[in-house]
């Protein structure tokens, strides 16, 4: 069996509650995670919640990356799901962990879209052609 | 110990390939699928990959739906995060797995976000204000 996904799931507890309620910052920490991964983003979109909070996805040619923060709880949800083998999602996860001063982190790595491929056979990953899109 | 969110992770196999192509066609399903089911939207984009494949996120008040296809596998990814416990989150799943025709689909829930309350206590979700946001 081969997977054409990897997805991790993390779990940032115990965080700068300014900078989980800083959309700007947010933002920032991300696509520079994003991009120090290898990934090419597509496009993003970060929200700003009242009174506190914030939601942002980043679409990446890869899969993408998304948060939600309760700065409240000082913690934050954040999804890194990455198809092909070009990029490393868990450096992802440590830059985020540095930028939100995460005293307690747990993380969980699945595996997404499971085929059988015959002897010597590999999956084709978007990858390959992602770097052109649409619409 | 109560959770911020739950979270769906489906696998959809086996799904109609022509819907999994069409970018205008996966985009009405989802944000069909996510008014269904109560929650509100605050913005999406969808992607579609040369020569195939299409990629989504609808950002809603109580946090998110991800979608990632692979028409050549017959296959779509689909994350639904949600909190709060207005909205049912398998409405959106129910309704993907109709319309994209899967003959196969595996889901799983879990629970983000973990925290002690005290007893009688309840955890504050973000939809209480979610629907005055910024930026």
């Amino acid at each position: 069996m081969e997977a054409l996904g990897r997805q991790i799931l993390v779990e940032f507890y115990e965080c700068d509650e300014n900078v989980l309620n800083n959309v700007a910052q947010i933002e920032a920490i991300l696509l520079e995670g994003t991009r120090l991964s290898g990934a090419s983003i597509i496009s993003h979109k970060f929200h700003k919640f009242s009174p506190h909070g914030v939601s942002g996805m980043v679409v990446i040619a890869e899969s993408h990356v998304a948060i939600h923060t309760w700065p409240e709880y000082s913690y934050a949800a954040v999804d890194i799901f990455t198809c092909g083998e070009t990029i490393d999602p868990w450096i992802i996860q440590e830059h985020l962990k540095e930028k939100f001063d995460s005293q307690n982190t747990s993380a969980m790595e699945l595996k997404r879209g499971m085929f059988k491929v015959a002897r010597g056979q590999k999956l084709l990953f978007k990858p390959e052609n992602a770097a052109r899109f649409g619409n």
